[in-house]
């Protein structure tokens, strides 16, 4: 009954027995083995494109490595406030680009939009005073807990593109986005104008791996070298490609994914029906930002539910997060400890 | 049949297992989770002393993060030329540390000797135009194959004190080292006068995972913060403390070296029987380097044995690499085959 | 009649004629001439207090060595987002911090207030996703020529040690606010609490020097060492050193501040006279910003004046910048200009 | 009656002059001035080539932005194992690439060959655990007080071009190198194969100026952005640029070179004629390392002259270096005291 992340999770059973199954016999260190070669086939068919994959251990390192491929030192990276690399992983984007300058912007539902971007890009470009706009990045699914539907990725894409700069998404949520658009993954990225995919699998059910996905090749020549001077190249390669080939296999990604967002559906239900409940975002992956009742609130942590209170300790502004192996039992148990307490905090107040 | 590295094999079924077994259930990210801590519990107890520990993927990270706490930007790093951060690391010391100089040095059997350091520390130490003398790095056991005995990093670490640079000792293979040496970790590391240990468990029947293990507590307090903006920081960290959990438990660590050492052993026995075999450096842990008459190469590599000219193509000194893993009746054949294939290049001279 | 910038300007003749004087002889480099240690020495004198200064080019090398020195690679810097450090130098403080993050704040008049900073210190301190609340720079006379009080520098700076900030000033126009507060340099920098001061030389009279000022000598130890890699420690020192010493000797800065603030005054007095002009910020060191009648702007213009549209091309608000040499006649001329082709448009509406 | 350095010394009056007459009026700063338009146009028609030039003011900060723009962070960059990025820059190639790797190499007279280079490039090219080949770097005149003829460039700059390196050439004594060939600038650097060239003016008579003068226009393309962030874009650029300009003016720059050239030959000559005294190197430019008796260094110290014993205190090899404004006189004078004063020892040993 542990609704704080969807990183508070262990893994997925197919996923660790297809652990177990790449750990016997000798292969070729540093991706050279046949794990790793598949994980690309099954991502080119996925996206329906060329491509190259890269797998990593944590998003963080996906998102630095990433940049740092789009931006130089010198450049400027558009992104929402609350996005995770501006605001969750301690300047790791200024570490990898050599110093960029994350250009946090407000934005409602976690979104950041054409119009919005438009107003200033390509300020400066040219000058050499300035920070150099060169690459926005976008969160799908959001830190909200929303999507971006296609053509908004497409329309901030075009902005991109016209003035030179390159479109990174960060999708350590990207299943549970894709789940819930109904759109294929490439028109999620390529199609829309993403030039470089963080594509998540480890808060969807793998222990820790991400694959970094290039779908503009000329980027790729240099990431090799980046991945290896940072140490995030595996010599037991094998142990990260075979996560994410489990994860791939047989749409394994997307039915976790479904399963986290039906479960955040429910609660977003159950919880809309408590009085004076209000969703502070649509519920559209597997985050639920919910403003509960004070009293609701601390009976839900006495019946010992754990989540957090997002904007500080005496706030009742909750995030509620949802994963692939969230059961439908303490969803519904959720929901009714909170009706139970909001009940009761309504009779002392009547 | 495959002695090209410790990296081209799997994992421990104990390791495996313990990965499984951490995977149930929610736990706090990030390094809260109980394993962690009993980790690091572990170390202490082993180590004879308080610590602090940090895990880790690859040795890359551990090595780069460690001598990022051990060396300004402007700082000269001494170490041997065949390390592993000098040659294989593709300039993650310089990324991590801002740019630091490492000063490669040559020396017998992989190693560096206090008298030859001496004549190189302190020079240029508070002159402006000088990288400054910062910080020695050992590897332990060398790469060639060999193992400082503790007076010899004792020796090397009083120069180090006196002249204020500190000490890091790459431990990839830390515990082939110990277990050839029979001295206690304590004496090998910060009773000698170690800062921080890059302590290995990759190549020796983990997945991916290291410690690093940090001797002085007041280097620690930047390392978490160093871990996190690298993307080192693993949500589910269970998965690497699991790791580390299993290795150290009932000695498993020194079990498995002291096996790829006997493999070793009975490997360069073996060869050394060979006429025209020469062993380039004493075998006390588990890689051998032997060079061999070109027949042999040819016809082992005829019988399907895998391993690294180590000079080049057309050369014929030989790395072997034993592991965890080895099988005895992998070493027998490999000799037999070394025997038979050399056996007949003689004829053939004669 | 050149309004643009106290960087359009040559250099005061005192300080050209110490140059030539400077030029004959050979005296020791890098800084260990004579001329560097009076430098050093009238700094103390002024100061009244012990402190370390290093000469170096240009503002942007004196505040980005001045961060390095008070922020780690992971630390958060805040500053006003009209700071130069923010918009004008092109990612500098992130080049040299490796990577810190300057939190940019909105604030009336160029200032940062003790109440806005405390609703933001310290939050994310010790928690390793953040970047850590390091340090505060405030930028002395401000970019919209204003001027913090001492009890307004000693508030931030009090906040700032409460919780283990550190206080950059850059006082690139430090000369200009000085000599419109009729406070002490002391009052102004160390017992208010700044730790490091960019001291400005080069838009008040000299051809390109600064002092790097740093009160808490226990910081200067690496400053030496991080000027010289950044290749700003001059071989010819006494060519940087010269320029201040004639810049402080006799009190010329003052009196070249004083009289780039009298010409600023004279002018915003002017301006006021004129229908429809608007002063943006109270006019107190050397720097004008006016909205005057798009007419008025024109007339300008045709007449020979330069100044710069501070928001954009078809925007009504001026900068003008005085300076050291600014002539009273041109000062009068410009009134006269802009009060001629503004009571022409008043006619034409009229 | 100073031989320490060429930068021990003032500024020659030329450019003096220039710097005066440069400082009345407003121009445009940040390099948008007629000076420094000048200087390249000059630059274009000494070099006899289109090209870029951008001002700097310290050696080491053209060297290092030089090298930024030739490696990636990941790359190696050859050089001497003398020369100034390798051991009298602390770092700063280092810094300005982002940890870039320099390969420091041994060879006589200060100079690296194509042939020894050759043994080693382009090992390692496009294996993602080494360090990337990517520039080699020639100090012209070297730091023995060679010169490189262009035939030796070119071999070295064949071998670039075959692996697809770049080749950068430190010229902080190129006019002394030129002055001594008899080769046009454009044969000792375009036409070679020299990519960028770090045109000295400082050590020969400017105050703190240099030119970074880029022959393939494509590389240029960054420089700006990056001179800017490391804070060497001077504001009152027409101060850097006139010294450039005078220097230039009327071969002011060869003519100086000639002379310390000329002083260099002289000195050479009186002290071979010195029982004991021998040259460690060919005297091709200004720098002579000379070993001396004890006795007749001592004697000489005595006298009154300055200059290094280059190896250390109890060594008797010396540098001594020569300058644009050296004294024919003082030359004398130095002959004749090691002279007397050998001589007086030789009767004491006799």
């Amino acid at each position: 009954m542990d609704f704080r992340s969807d990183n508070v999770t262990g893994a997925a059973p197919e996923i660790l027995k297809a652990l177990v199954e790449a750990a016997s016999g000798t292969v070729s260190s540093y991706g050279e083995d046949p794990i790793t070669a598949r994980v690309e086939e099954r991502l080119k068919e996925i996206f329906e494109c060329d491509l190259v994959a890269f797998p990593v251990a944590t998003g963080t390192a996906a998102n630095s490595l990433s940049l740092s491929l789009l931006s130089p030192a010198w450049g400027a990276v558009f992104c929402h406030e609350g996005a995770h690399i501006a605001v969750d992983e301690c300047g790791a984007p200024e570490f990898y680009t050599g110093g960029a300058k994350l250009i946090d912007l407000p934005g409602a539902d976690g979104k950041l939009t054409a119009a919005q971007l438009a107003a200033l890009i390509p300020g400066g470009l040219g000058v050499v005073h300035h920070a150099q706009p060169a690459a926005i990045s976008l969160t799908q699914a959001t830190e909200a807990g929303t999507a971006y539907r296609p053509d908004e990725v497409a329309a901030i894409a075009e902005l991109a593109r016209r003035h030179g700069l390159r479109l990174h998404m960060d999708g350590a949520r990207f299943a549970n986005a894709l789940a819930f658009l109904n759109a294929t993954p490439a028109e999620m990225t390529w199609r829309a104008g993403v030039d470089i995919l963080s594509f998540g699998a480890t808060k969807n059910g793998a222990l820790a791996a991400e694959a970094v996905v290039i779908f503009d090749k000329a980027l790729a020549a240099e990431f090799a070298f980046r991945r290896k001077r940072a140490g995030h190249l595996f010599s037991k390669m094998r142990f990260l490609s075979a996560q994410l080939d489990a994860y791939l296999e047989g749409g394994l990604w997307l039915r976790n994914a479904g399963h986290a967002n039906a479960m955040a559906n429910h609660l977003a239900e159950g919880l809309g029906r408590i009085a004076g409940a209000k969703l502070a975002h649509p519920v559209e992956a597997n985050e639920i930002f919910v403003d509960l009742p004070e009293h609701a609130i601390r009976g839900l942590q006495a019946d010992g539910f754990q989540f957090y209170r997002w904007l500080g300790e005496d706030q009742t502004l909750l995030r509620l997060v949802t994963a692939f192996d969230t059961k439908e039992a303490d969803v519904a148990a959720f929901i009714a400890s909170a009706e139970r307490h909001a009940a009761r905090a309504n009779e002392k107040v009547a």
